[in-house]
């Protein structure tokens, strides 16, 4: 078993760099504040004995030896990078759950024959630069070095500079270092365990994600003298598709989302009928043929919707990562580990995208969720239990230990 | 006949000052420039033989004398203020084809029985400070002259202060100035003029309005892990409301009106489900009947979407302006001219609020409309023929001398 008032007080005490005010952290990707977060958890790895590693694009392995040293590792891993309005859970419990398992290891003595590792990625959440998940998508091939490097904030400031500037931009080529499973604890960010009083989510894999830029192009004109009949209202138009977004995603269960999140209205006043509406689109699920149906269908809606209005409407692709599947064998392993230590247990499809999805593509890979209270994250108000965060890594700790034989 | 030439080259001199880069006029009220504009009208008053007043929110009335002048003057004008991205027309024509009537009277010595008098009222367009058609609506009494005085820019300063700065607080009593009866010219605003081929709108009216603000509260929560079932979508609610506006405005033709001009999407992320989303509804109709039905269906609709989506939701009235059937005197005014000068000509109800919805309280009052390109105003390319505009100012002529009494 883990010890959970260390994991809580690490986690507790790595919040503090960059806490905000309402209880949450601020902490952006390859700031002062990410520095001083990254030498933390070093100087705890350091203490617990292991030997640190970091790639080019500044994804940082901790290596516990294993008696086999030519076996590839079992790794678990997570970010510690925040949103800008961030949690203390998000991506954090992850890594220190996996320290955790490392020094509960160390506590007890025990061996393992592949090597142990701690990793965290570079720039998940992709607040500051975009892509998100970006130290995790160099290290799979998603996209290339020189891509990320040449990333900008919003000041201009590149990916590559601040690298160098923290001193994190490591030498190992990205996409070197072995991996012979990969597992990552996580808070759900979802409302599904609370909701059916489960403390343990498997894991069986994540939705894939479809991002859509809508522009609809009507005619400007004053609210009062324009009949309705001479009227190209972008919004009137608009509006339909955003419900239609909604309608495809509830037409798909228990897996079909349909989000329309950000909206711009030009010139946005009370007495001017819309000219302009932009709009983002978010659809997800489970499998490439359903994502596939539902793709299709908001572009046969957005064709129909232009022929009828009249209007020009353009709709255009500007994300999208296929649904992921994790690999049975570390399903498996966790599912057992659930069953060794007797939690309350679901199985929960990650809805948002994790680094695992990206390890997924190299080594077989799996995920443990927590609850977090109201399906909350991404927000100063992100909360999850002590308890549940112990019961996670007692998951983590035996399904690793499965994989690394004890 | 009045001097069209004369007219046009007035209206473009008037134009250079705040003139824009892309053709456009920006002169907000009580301005250094409005300042400037104001002293041009009322030089070109005085060059025409007229005595000039200030009342004590800077309406301006220049008078030329009747053979009567125990008669209450007949008054034509409109404002010389602008909006910020505005045109050479809107409001401008008006005060300059009253001028332009008694510049031609002059010109032929003509004598009228009442006197005849040149308006133009303080800040119209509320663009700089709120409410709107603020000079007219202290010299009817729709509100106090100490509200209007309190009234701030967003950088502080009050009207009260800048009228003071630019020596246009006059000295006489808002309401006190007798009207016999007020015309206003004025570009239509609207396509419908041009849709049907015609140079002269009579205005037997204008819309009544109302405007609400629309607040719906839901949940914020990730766009990946929240199952639809588990939603509070306060963007899929509102997009049902917005519909509605517009389906209550083509419910009631042909003058209902029903827009949604300005929205704002909280937090606005693209993978976070909108927790609040707010928008403002325009409602407009001929008769206060048909537009509390109006108000009616959409109170009565949002409660059964607040009902059936268990979401709150707020409707709040923000301003509300009675429809303004004008004087039949006046109408027939007008109307009268246009046959008398055979102009091409049709009914227009003005779907936009003037400064002769206020005059309208205390005297008969009318309009005559004349096209604008493509029914755009409110918009630096705002445009009108220098033909439709002079044969508008012909029908001023008659209209007024029918009513001052040759
Ligand atoms: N975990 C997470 O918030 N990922 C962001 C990308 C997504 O919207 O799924
Ligand atoms: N003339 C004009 O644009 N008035 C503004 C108020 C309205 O929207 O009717």
């Amino acid at each position: 078993r883990i010890n959970g008032e260390r994991l809580w007080s690490s986690l507790m005490e790595l919040a503090q760099i960059g806490a905000t005010a309402k209880g949450g952290v601020k902490r952006l990707a390859l700031t002062d504040l990410d520095k001083q977060g990254r030498d933390l958890v070093v100087s705890w790895g350091k203490q617990a004995g292991m030997s640190i590693t970091i790639d080019q694009i500044g994804n940082v392995f901790m290596r516990r030896a294993g008696r086999n040293s030519a076996l590839p590792p079992v790794m678990s891993g997570s970010h510690i990078d925040t949103q800008p309005t961030g949690g203390k859970f998000d991506g954090n419990y992850g890594v220190l759950a996996a320290l955790e398992v490392v020094r509960t290891l160390n506590d007890h003595h025990i061996e393992t024959e592949a090597p142990i590792e701690v990793a965290f990625w570079t720039n998940e959440e992709g607040s500051r630069f975009v892509p998100v998940m970006m130290g995790s998508g160099v290290f799979c091939g998603a996209f290339t070095l020189e891509t990320a490097y040449a990333a900008k904030d919003t000041e201009g400031k590149t990916v590559g500079d601040e690298l160098e500037r923290i001193g994190y931009k490591g030498t190992e080529v990205p996409g070197q270092h072995p991996i012979g499973a990969y597992f990552e604890t996580h808070i759900e960010q979802g409302p599904v365990l609370e909701d059916a009083d489960k403390v343990i989510g498997v894991v069986p894999g994540v939705l894939g994600l479809s991002w859509y830029d809508c522009v609809v192009t009507g005619m400007e004109a004053h609210a009062g003298p324009t009949p309705m009949g001479l009227r190209k209202d972008a919004l009137q138009v608009a509006t339909g598709i955003m419900q239609e977004v909604v309608n495809i995603g509830n037409r798909y269960p228990p897996y079909g989302r349909g989000t329309v999140g950000m909206v711009q209205v030009f010139p946005n006043s009370r007495n001017v009928i819309p000219g302009e509406v932009k709009f983002s689109i978010d659809l997800r699920n489970v499998s490439s043929e359903l994502l596939d149906t539902m793709h299709q269908e908001i572009l046969a809606f957005v064709e129909q919707t232009s022929n009828n209005s009249g209007l020009h409407i353009s709709v255009e692709r500007v994300s999208y990562y296929p649904p992921c599947p994790f690999h049975s064998d570390c399903v498996d392993a966790v599912r057992n580990a659930t069953a060794t230590l007797g939690c309350s247990t679901m199985d929960v499809v990650s809805g948002a995208g994790h680094d695992a999805i990206y390890t997924a593509r190299l080594a077989p890979s799996g995920m443990i969720f927590v609850p977090c209270k109201d399906g909350i994250s991404h927000n100063e108000i992100e909360d999850a239990k002590p308890e549940h965060l112990a019961a996670g890594c007692n998951v983590l700790l035996h399904a690793m230990l499965a994989k690394a034989q004890r």
